[in-house]
């Protein structure tokens, strides 16, 4: 879409004559920075403006726009919508806030923007936006300060933020370490227009070749799926930065933009799903462009590394901090072994010091290289000490040699060492300021994927009543292929000892008005445990519509397990594996993935969960019915394909050796 | 010590003429950044170094030595420490590897030099020591590299290293943002002085604030403990940066310094007990300083801060960071509120938005005394965005004019501002480069207490046999004041149902050899299973000692814990709290402290420990005995004091409404 990401012709409405303001900073920004399409400014009070023929209304531009900003007041916003759209604008870019992050009637206005520019197939970019720059192009239509640099890093690598002062951020910490730009895109509330659909048209740019996203909330999440596709299929990498990894930061990032806050652990999840790297600090957000550039999702990543060093001290934070990531330091093998001995080198630890090798270009290059024959490590980092300081050239000069010629090279310089990464940096090598940014940006390319795209799920039509209960739930799950054992009848063949529930559709906890009784040995005590049981639930919740009784038989498990599913507010559908009990929760020891999904992913959520380890033949323990709760995990996930249901869950859902019980279940209507 | 840290007599063995050379450097460095004391290089086959006179032997020296550094390969530096010796010099620094890191030859040697030099009241630096730096004192005895530098930052922090390159790093990474040193020593192997001994030096030399650690390792624990009590009464305050958070890292550190590897949790528990401030980020090493200069450790912290930005992106980040170390950012209360309103700001969420306010200095400072007024917060978080790239003084000035007048201050700019960084830096304001080094410093500073002073533990002779068998070590526990049930005689008035175990110091692992029973119900059925299990033991452990029987009443708790007490290889006695069950091992659901510790310290530990939620009222289960567990846990940690103990545990320890039960217990001698 080429009005947005390259307009030739802009209106700027509300452009102010007064360079001090805010409203003044894109017209001056534009001409700074080269801008040589047509510029219309836009002020009722003053026929020019900065120097430049200005117009009292859109409608009186002369010929076409493709691109305007609406600088104005939020009350004055919603005009302009119709005024822009009449002129046949492709993109307006809203500047102004109290929109949807506003509250009830700033979320009502927002919508009334958002219907009228799509009655006119006008695409809107914010409101709350910073606006865009196009490097290359010399497009700066944005009122960001950053803009104030005397000339702006050109290069291949864009960025799509929902914070508008992040580009800034982004772009002068890039520059300093000789990182160019496309593409800086703001897209602040994304009424309409995501981070997610503009990615995607991004990776359709030849000039573009990674796709860096700094994101508060993911909304549209089928644009991102869509994205890392398009961008899996470019070998284009895209790499996300997102807010909301403590609860703090996430009701701050939603209450800024307005959007709904998810869990981390889905967007984690969605992320993962999608190909996506994601970075967990600003260092790493920085450098995974230059580590990803080119490359491909590792097939069956060892999770290891080969580290050398010219530096002891060095070399050991840089393992241990590989190590805190989950990430092993290798020692070399065999093959390694001996290429390293061809060169008269002898790595017998996890770091080849190369104080007695030497540390000249030459021998640092022959390392590398013999550390890439290695069978068993993703990536090679080289550990630069004091030469990384007083002599750059010599001290990169092995690393820019050997780097062409093998698998990823990661290098982490000790000292302060600005000349130094500056060289590497504008040799494409990712070049760390620590060890700690190293070995985050190291474990997100090792849990970079392909996309996985979601299975297909046809199901059959479930009738499932307005008020469901338990029963109903039970049924719900037999449907998708999980068996459970239980009867409405009290006078029925059981096999005792059973247990006896209530079934309501308005009682979320039965036991605690009276409505479960466990451990029934006989007949007689079942007849009399539901008398009773009627009574106190009549009692106890006096308004709830009782359905009759549910008998199940009494069962014990290996290991209990929730297995849930639920839609996330940003993400989606997903479902959720954790360990039952009541240590589970103390412990977080859950797994979560996109619903539905594949018997791959269902394992590895097994794998994920520790309490589980305990099923999988740990200790000498009896080993239990895996596959059993593969197959379970695949038939909750497919609950997604039916959107009249918002959540179910079975809680506990019980492990045999042969088997599983589903104990208890319940379900939520959309 | 001022032959140590200010030697004004200097000789260097084995130094050499070509300045090519390693050997050469120090006399290299020694001249260049001016040190104007002593100088003798000694080189048996040059009466003259690099334009100074040479002596053929230490001995030739004229005058007293203070500071000898000894420059010669392994073999050779045996034969000099007597020389160095007997010529009275104070201190020799060895440079050479190859001693206790190098296997039992090494070892062996290291060990001879120690003797010798303790003999003639020598005190040695290294081996693998890089020396020493006195920049005030313009005294650069060392071969580190990073002395190429045109000048030495000089200043008021101590950095001690066992890593030798790490001076250099840290110096230059510290010149780079404006911080200065008085010292930078490095201590290497430590066959004798160690980084806690020389640390307790520093603490007493008046032209230090602060001294920094970098440390592979904790060797002589005890002297760590006396430079934490003086730090804390002269209120300079220690901070660590430590290897071994990893398996990976602590297996390289040890295997680098020939030290052996104690677990990360108790250099934790060390670190805390003795109020030294711990990064586990290089980048938060570095602004520790910083933070905590001229501070003392919060008493009760509220673990929470005010944060307030000029750019909305760049706060949430920060916000959201804080968060994850598990720092609040908080809503102002009542009394900042009205101090906002005073100055007519309005704060009512977790980050003051300065935005509509405005950025410039006045407001920033009236912002930051506002919020000062907070009665709920520990640190103020000021967050710059655009300014501090483009306007420095102007973007500070608030910040600056504010910082010495309210509670600690840490800024975090948003974009690249290496001169807004400086500035900040050298009014000795931490400012940050990431938001995650900024809350990895703040963690690290709420985390800090005050040193504590071990109980003083008098404990009654305890016998123990050499090889004590569970009732051994339940008589241990016993004489410790916990009460454990049990009896040695079949034929007793048992409370039944009881458990019936073998009595042997040989096994290790009762049940797998048939040496427990569980459940039995009467007197006839317990005489039956000690029949049974003699024969089963017998035939599974022939050579076993067998002592008998222990019986003991079933019991079952609400909780289970793991109660333990070893000798940590470095830090030495450590208590240890952990969930029992086969869960817990999976979870590493574990707390750790130094021993002999406080009740205080006991609590803190059970609040640790996530699964004992269970017993502390969560989620209305029934409260367990907490208080038993509190001085169960002291009784247990004061083993500390009886030497001959390596290890005692009890497992399970099972907590009831009132009371504990001493399920099984073992002991290891010393």
């Amino acid at each position: 879409m080429r009005e947005l990401l390259a307009p030739r012709s802009i209106a700027l409405i509300g452009a102010s004559g007064d360079p001090a303001r805010l409203t003044a900073r894109a017209q001056v920004y534009l001409r700074k920075h080269g801008y040589d399409g047509a510029l219309h400014p836009v002020n009722p009070r003053s026929p020019e403006v900065l120097g430049e023929r200005a117009y009292a209304t859109v409608e009186d531009i002369p010929g076409e726009i493709d691109f305007a900003y609406i600088l104005l007041n939020t009350e004055h916003v919603e005009g302009q919508i119709a005024a822009v759209a009449a002129k046949g604008a492709k993109v307006a870019c809203i500047l102004a806030d109290g929109f949807a992050e506003a509250g009830p009637e700033g979320l009502a206005r927002q919508q009334r923007c958002v219907e009228a520019a799509k009655a006119a197939g006008l695409r809107l970019l914010g409101p709350n936006s910073m606006g865009l720059i196009n490097i290359p192009a010399r497009i700066a239509v944005s009122v960001n300060a950053a803009l104030e640099a005397p000339s702006l890093p050109a290069g291949r690598i864009a960025l799509v933020s929902q914070s508008g002062s992040m580009l800034g951020a982004i772009m002068s910490r890039g520059a300093a370490r000789g990182m160019g730009f496309s593409h800086l895109i703001a897209t602040g509330n994304e009424a309409d227009l995501s981070a997610g659909e503009i990615a995607a048209m991004l990776v359709d740019d030849p000039g573009v070749d990674a796709v860096m996203l700094f994101l508060e909330a993911i909304r549209q999440p089928q644009h991102y799926a869509h994205a890392a596709w398009k961008a899996h299929r470019a070998g284009k990498p895209l790499i996300a930065y997102k807010l909301g990894r403590s609860p703090y930061g996430a009701e701050l990032a939603t209450s800024h933009t307005g959007a709904l806050a998810g869990s981390d652990a889905a967007a984690e999840a969605f992320f993962r799903a999608h190909g996506i790297l994601r970075a967990t600090m600003l260092e790493s957000f920085l450098e995974l462009p230059a580590l990803a550039l080119g490359r491909r999702p590792a097939v069956r990543p060892h999770r290891a590394v080969s580290v050398l060093t010219t530096t002891g001290g060095g070399g050991a934070m840089v393992v241990d901090a590989l190590g805190v990531a989950g990430i092993e330091a290798r020692v070399p093998d065999a093959t390694a072994s001996a290429a390293l001995e061809a060169v008269n080198m002898h790595g017998h630890g996890r770091l080849l010091d190369m104080t007695l090798a030497g540390t000249k270009p030459d021998r640092i290059e022959a390392a590398i290289r013999a550390l890439d024959k290695a069978g068993d490590t993703d990536a090679i980092i080289p550990v630069i000490g004091s030469s990384a300081q007083f002599r750059p050239a010599d001290a990169v000069a092995g690393i820019l040699a050997a780097a062409p010629h093998v698998r990823p090279v990661a290098a982490f310089l000790v000292p302060q060492a600005d000349a130094s990464l500056k060289l590497l940096a504008e040799a494409g090598i990712p070049a760390f300021r620590t060890p700690e940014s190293l070995a985050d940006a190291m474990r997100a390319f090792l849990d970079w994927r392909a996309p996985l795209a979601a299975p297909h799920v046809a199901l059959p039509d479930i009738a499932l009543p307005e008020a469901p209960d338990e029963a109903d739930a039970r049924d719900l799950f037999a449907a998708l292929g999980l068996r459970t054992v239980y009867s409405r009848e009290l006078e029925a063949d059981h096999r005792f000892p059973v247990a006896l529930k209530i079934l309501s559709p308005d009682i979320a906890h039965k036991t605690e008005l009276g409505g479960v009784s466990l451990n029934i040995p006989d007949a007689a005590a079942l007849r009399e445990a539901a008398a009773a049981m009627q009574a106190s639930v009549a009692k106890a919740a006096p308004a709830a519509r009782l359905n009759g009784f549910l008998i199940q038989p009494m069962a014990k498990g290996l290991a209990e397990v929730i297995l849930g599913f639920r839609r996330d507010p940003e993400i989606g559908p997903v479902v959720l594996l954790g360990a039952g009990g009541v240590l589970a929760e103390l412990h977080r020891d859950v797994a979560l993935r996109l619903a539905p999904l594949h018997e791959a992913e269902a394992r590895e959520m097994i794998a994920e969960v520790r309490a589980l380890r305990v099923i999988e033949g740990w200790r000498g323990l009896p080993r239990g019915d895996v596959e059993g709760l593969v197959h379970a995990i695949v038939a909750v996930s497919r609950l997604a394909a039916l959107p009249e249901i918002r959540e179910a869950e079975i809680n506990p859902l019980m492990i045999h050796q042969e088997g599983l019980t589903v104990a208890d279940a319940w379900v939520v209507r959309a």
